[in-house]
């Protein structure tokens, strides 16, 4: 058969398979597929994207011998099925579909029906005793021919069924009757021939040769070239396949109906068929709501023949494909036939059980549900509380903000944090709404259920606090205003008051009125046995982002290898010692400044003691100190006075010292190594703390691997001027031991400048670590904190695919990371170069991490598993790599 | 000779040249060459950096036949000069100085005086009548000869001064006596003895010998080492030359005496020999102050011989260098010798002048002086007021801010911009002085001499205005404390009141109490003959930033050939306007909007006329709205609740407008084209704009270039969204028009995310303008309203070269630029490619751009000059090119 142009299927054996989609297209492929693993799908043929080709080529013209194949084609249709194209005693119809090697679902034409004429759709209506049904299909099939094939716009067919409503005074096509749609055909043949000259044509052999060369031709239709160029469809593909198949019916009478099922229960992971079913009808009465569908379990007594059939497919499907189906199927008279087969949805819960059950089934390896049956969305539903799978709160909705920190939570409003923590005291949950919080509001952020901000980005306090502890957040809700005198607040048109019941979805943004049923987390065995799994795939490493003992702790048990990004402001904000930090702050000289520090240096010491030992041994990046110092100044008067008076200075000096450190972006301002170089005696002090830290549990017998991180370095003198200070202060601190420890220092790369000098920096840096959060703010030029105004609408309006904080911009950010590891590592070849931003937890993210030869990714600790899982996945994927991104 | 290790010089002849700089070093090359062309430079000889190279190689061994060599120019010398090295009757003393082929100015080892022993300085006291000067010249001699030959460290010398100063009682050197400079010479000696364990060596030959050696060796001491691989000289070099050379005096009596000369005056440019001298006298005399040396013209008289002399060897140096040269001569016994010329340097005056005269003389060639002559600082001194060239006004400086824009100006101290005016009125000059400015300033800034900020950067709103006017002003001086309520301000303990004169240096940023004497400015016709030259020279075009007919009417007059930045938001702050974009701004709806701004279209298309006639058929590049729109609301209460009263809404309307505007970081926020793309509106109504005066204009027969610019561009679809939306209404007002017009539509290459996709931009961008100022922010992460917190600190500690945002960085900006540039000109071979930062008027940036093959610069208008003289600069440099940049 080698000239061959048509390839058959059905009956059990099919001359084509997966693997041709370039010759039969992905359709033809999966149907030749299905049906030569013994599935019962309509009988059909593919007819090659080769002819579609020549079909091109020459004008029109198919290649010799195709129209006989396509004969044969029909017949092999006909006699399986039992039914003869034209015949109205027993007519078969078919359907006619275009399909490409590579899906172009915006293309795709289809001619569903074929082979009705007058004589026939009579006899239809006869077979199934059905006329409404016969002539509906019939009405349909002159619509989309019309539209298809011959280019009668589907609008003009619309506009009659709507005049024929009107004169019925019905609202619904479901409501006209059978004579009504009898009445309609007429119209839609009038409409065809007012449009084309000519009249509908009767011959069903001339309606298929038609619609094929409809098919074919809209390969070239503007539409489709256009959408290949946009996906950049390379010269590769030939044209389109054209498949011909049989219509199957679920309402030709009682022995007839229609189904969808899947192989396991979707929600929980039980291995046991689950679906339902309905007799006498056809999908779209499912549709309709008009009946109401049975469990798929009474299916046996009511078809047992196919119902037995069903489980034999669904036991063979989930062998072929290694994975639970959701399958459509019709019953006609008697004869279960597939239309579809997917894989099916499913829970976090039941993902993970599947696949181990796969695993211990043999029906899967470990490789494949790794990499193919969770996703890291799967795992995270199991760390987080989450409405039910079932809730429907749609109506509910009264604002969305961002998706700050995932997972679901109900309470009380209530909108300060001293209410918070009375209400927990009370044994009352609720919900801490703010219009930003500070540090000021942590203990009233732990006493909430979840945190509710009407401003501030993905990285704002409240949701790099709210990650941290795994509780859910919504930010930035520029929707409520808020209104702190009435203790309210109201949100398009909904007043939500004090004591008010209110639901945050942080995985979506959602903000709901009302109390919702709530899901518990549930981590089981299957959930570590897939950790377990994944681990032994993945190659780079999981570091954590942890600031204090108890999130390090917490990383550790959900499998961190280490501390990517401990940031030492938390520490600073500490009540007890934030007065000392201000002292410091306010310090008339040198001499009053470094006794603040020396206040200070014992509290940091203790800090990174309790971090290390948690960490037992585990590399711990710190970060020096990185925000500027206003942050740590009260800005209301009352702060201000109450400053003034406890340190003993004047207000006019706490004023000054306000108004001096007042800036206008404060993202671009006098933070980061900035602070570390005007201002050395905090490095200084901050490398001693973590130092006399490791040395002293070194001598305790813990074992501790301090990393210091310089953070926003933009040239090479800054990161020389700071290595130096500190390698300086840990000679001092080690002679003063006696004992020397190792220890690393390195950078964050987050200032577009320092990738771009990478490579000078790599001279005598020990490690990079990117801060892809201030990076991608800095490449776009967005503040995360205000970007709320127009990232929205840009990934509304398709101006971005994703919100860059999210998911990492590889085009402009990941090549200003490709750049500086490729230079890092020129020099270097060793440099251990990490990520610790937001993106460090974000799978797609990770995956470019892993191709881009990163050591490790860090996250916040509820994020671990999903990096674990993420980055096993980018591992196994890795033959699918994307084309190396240019440099210049 | 072609094994010579030794190249004699002296008596109008020389073995060597200018060009032998690695066999001779610079300064041996040097001597030769003035010794070449005639000049009486005392006579000596230059040992070559081979024979260095062998003595190295050879463990301090000199090469065959060397000894012999020196000892011949030994010979030459004492002929030369009629004296005998070692002769106490007429004495020979020799300088020994090292020299390489690149100056090193940190390793140079110098012996004086050499030749020196107890009989010879006796000789020396009897010859020169002056017996203190010669124990003088010896207790020098045995100290450098003690530190540089044997290492006895300079301050144990020192100690033995200080000792025998403070046991006779006095303070300087100068007070002691010829004995007790006698006793030092003995205690000299004890020194050196203590030291090195030898006697002081007295044989003039060994103590030649020895300071040759030393001088060979120094090669390779550590700092010589250090410093060679600091600057990175390769292997090429083979070692130090030494050079020995008669030491000349001219103390020796009435017949002598020292000076120095310019052979033009540096002030003015007059050609005329200009100088000082003093007979019988050492240059130590002139430094020492004792005595006041006289007019050149005076030494006619004095030494006539010596006089003629000296102006014949002016004008040979003049013929020889093309250049007025500085000249130090020493006349010993009615000899004149020549110890050094180099070029003088002059004012911006005397540049201009020389220059022109120079090549009328025909001693320099147009290309020569444009490429050497003058300087971009000697134009920037003609553009502006200035203070005298002798104001010495350093201890009346109360505080440096930066100079943001550069002349000097003085007047009186106001503190609010109605006084300005009223003083004004009144006749009276005036500074302005204010925290920062606002458009609503902009009257009191027009009616004061110049500006002086507390806050505020480089491009902030006072320094952008005062540039575009050429109106001296110094920003962000934060040394200064203003208090509007006294109408005073304090500076490092100073008080300055209203009334108080103050003067303010531009240029500096220096600002000065009291008022300093002005030099106004003068562009004469050299001036412009300079200017007509450069342009013959320079292939870059130079554009500037112009907002306002005046504006671009200025910059044409000073050679603008176009409007590279014309900013459109500088015509929505003009006062009748401002409440219809405050109308446009609190619209409730999409009509409310549009209504306002089709009130606002009228006035931009009346500006757009204007420039557009100003610039005759000049390409002129308008930039759509850029600024956040809070800048254009009053943040003030009082001014809130006049707008509401106005626009006739509630005052809580506005508040809750401020508020939702309000941004953490606006350099960051909601503007450019995320304003252009959210609120399409503005861009299609300054499209419009644009567009409509174009054609208007062009019906009446004056030419219009308008080129579209979209600002802060980041990703592709934000530029295609804004190019589509620009597309659509010029058709319109083509259609409406009936007639159609060229217009290019472009965009600023300003984030850094824009640079690293440009080669996509490019596909459908007309031109790109690198906005470096904010590409600058963004790829440092430096705010350049907040940097002045860290920037002078960065700059005066060498973390930074230069101010960023004065110089353009190269090695992290210019790269993004380079990046950029070769991606769009890859993409369209001719893409139009220019600059409109701060940097378009800044030479050193401007060279970076013609390197890096951009179209054009932009710059203020007071800036084109420069820019022109740069530019052609840049191009005659161009074989200098700095090595291409690597990219990735």
């Amino acid at each position: 058969m080698l000239s061959s142009h048509v390839y058959r299927f059905g009956n059990g054996t099919a001359a084509g398979s997966a693997s041709m989609k370039s010759l039969l297209g992905g359709k033809g492929a999966n149907l030749a597929e299905m049906s030569s693993i013994g599935l019962p799908v309509p009988p059909g043929f593919t007819i090659s994207t080769a002819a579609c080709r020549h079909f091109i080529e020459h004008d029109g013209a198919w290649p010799d011998g195709m129209a006989d194949e396509v004969t044969g084609g029909l017949r092999h249709i006909e006699e399986a099925m039992g039914r003869t194209l034209g015949d109205a005693a027993r007519p078969l119809l078919v359907s006619v579909r275009s399909g490409a090697a590579i899906s172009m679902p915006g293309m795709m034409d289809t001619v569903l029906n074929l082979g009705l004429n007058d004589e026939v759709v009579a006899g239809l209506a006869a077979e199934t005793g059905n006329e409404r049904f016969a002539y509906d299909a019939y009405r349909r099939f002159i619509d989309m021919f019309g539209d298809v094939v011959v280019g009668v716009h589907h609008a003009h067919f619309e506009a009659a069924i709507d005049a024929l409503k009107k004169e019925k005074g019905v609202e619904h096509d479901v409501n006209l009757s059978a004579d009504d749609l009898k009445c309609l055909v007429g119209r839609y043949k009038a409409v065809y021939r007012a449009h084309t000259g000519e009249n509908f044509p009767t011959d069903p052999t001339q309606q298929l040769r038609l619609a094929i060369d409809a098919v074919f031709a809209s390969w070239n239709n503007e539409r489709a070239i256009r959408y290949r160029k946009i996906n950049r469809f390379g010269g590769g593909l030939l044209g389109t396949a054209v498949t011909v198949q049989a219509m199957v019916f679920g309402n030709t009478g009682p022995t007839s109906g229609t189904g969808v099922c899947f192989t396991r229960n979707p929600s929980t992971g039980e291995p046991k068929l689950y679906g339902e079913f309905l007799p006498n009808a056809q999908g779209e009465d499912v549709v309709a709501g008009i009946r109401t569908p049975k469990p798929i379990a009474e299916m046996e007594a009511a078809f047992p023949e196919a119902y037995h059939q069903l489980t034999e497919v669904a036991d063979r499907l989930e062998r072929h494909y290694g994975d639970m189906q959701d399958i459509e199927f019709t019953v006609q008279e008697g004869t279960l036939y597939l239309l579809q087969t997917r894989t099916g949805k499913r829970t976090g819960a039941a993902a993970v059980r599947i696949a181990v059950d796969l695993v211990e089934d043999g029906l899967a390896t470990k490789e494949e549900v790794i990499r193919d049956r969770v996703t890291p969305g799967h795992l995270d539903q199991l760390l987080h509380p989450r409405f039910a799978d079932d809730a429907d709160y749609n109506a509910d909705v009264i604002g969305v903000g961002l998706p700050a920190s995932p997972g679901a939570a109900v309470g009380r409003a209530v909108f300060s944090a001293e209410d918070a923590e009375a209400w927990k005291a009370e044994g009352k949950p609720t919900i801490l709404i703010r219009i930003e919080t500070s540090p000021e509001d942590v203990g009233g952020m732990d006493a909430a259920e979840g945190i509710l901000t009407a401003r501030g980005g993905m990285t704002s306090h409240a949701a790099v606090v709210a990650r941290g502890w795994g509780k859910p957040c919504v930010a930035g809700c520029g929707a409520i205003q808020i209104d702190y005198g009435t203790k309210s607040f109201s949100a398009n048109g909904t007043t939500i008051k004090e004591g008010d019941w209110l639901s945050i979805n942080g995985t979506t943004g959602e903000v709901i009125q009302g109390e919702q049923a709530l899901v518990d987390p549930e981590m089981g065995e299957a959930f570590s046995t897939i950790l377990d799994w994944a681990d032994s795939f993945r190659t780079m490493r999981v570091r954590t982002n942890a600031d204090t003992p108890g999130d390090a702790a917490q990383a550790v048990e959900f499998g961190a290898e280490g501390i990517g990004l401990c940031r030492t402001e938390h520490m600073f904000f500490d009540a007890d010692r934030l007065t000392t930090v201000r002292r410091m702050i306010l310090a008339g000289d040198d001499a009053e400044r470094r006794a603040a520090l020396d206040d200070l240096l014992p509290h940091q010491r203790q800090d990174f003691k309790g971090i290390f030992r948690a960490m037992d041994g585990r590399p711990v990046t710190v970060r020096l100190l990185d925000p500027p110092l206003h942050e740590f100044l009260p800005h209301d008067a009352e702060g201000q006075r109450a400053l003034a008076e406890n340190l003993g200075i004047s207000i006019h000096a706490v004023h000054a010292r306000v108004a001096a450190l007042d800036e206008f972006n404060p993202m671009l301002g006098h933070r980061g190594c900035r602070l570390g170089i005007t201002v050395p005696t905090i490095t200084e002090m901050q490398a001693r703390a973590i130092l006399e830290a490791a040395v002293e549990l070194e001598k305790e017998g813990v074992e501790v691997k301090p990393e210091i991180m310089v953070p926003l370095v933009g040239t090479v003198a800054e990161f020389a001027h700071q290595r130096a200070l500190i390698r300086e202060t840990a000679e001092d601190v080690f002679e003063e031991q006696g004992r020397r420890i190792d220890y690393l220092i390195g950078t964050m790369i987050e200032v577009p400048r320092a990738a771009l000098v990478a490579g000078d920096i790599a001279e005598t840096a020990d490690f990079f670590s990117f801060g892809t959060n201030d990076l991608t703010q800095m490449t776009f030029g967005y503040s995360r904190d205000d970007a709320g105004t127009f990232l929205p609408f840009y990934t509304e309006h398709g101006l971005l695919a994703d919100d860059p904080f999210q998911v990492l911009d590889r085009e402009g950010v990941g090549l200003l990371v490709q750049t500086a590891t490729a230079q890092g590592r020129a020099v270097k070849l060793d440099l251990k170069i990490g990520i610790c931003g937001e993106h460090g937890g974000e799978p797609e993210s990770v995956a470019f991490f892993y191709q881009t030869g990163l050591d490790y990714v860090s996250c916040s600790p509820f994020r671990v598993p999903i990096a674990r899982l993420a980055a096993a996945q980018a591992h196994l994927r890795s033959s699918e790599k994307a084309e190396p991104v240019e440099i210049a």
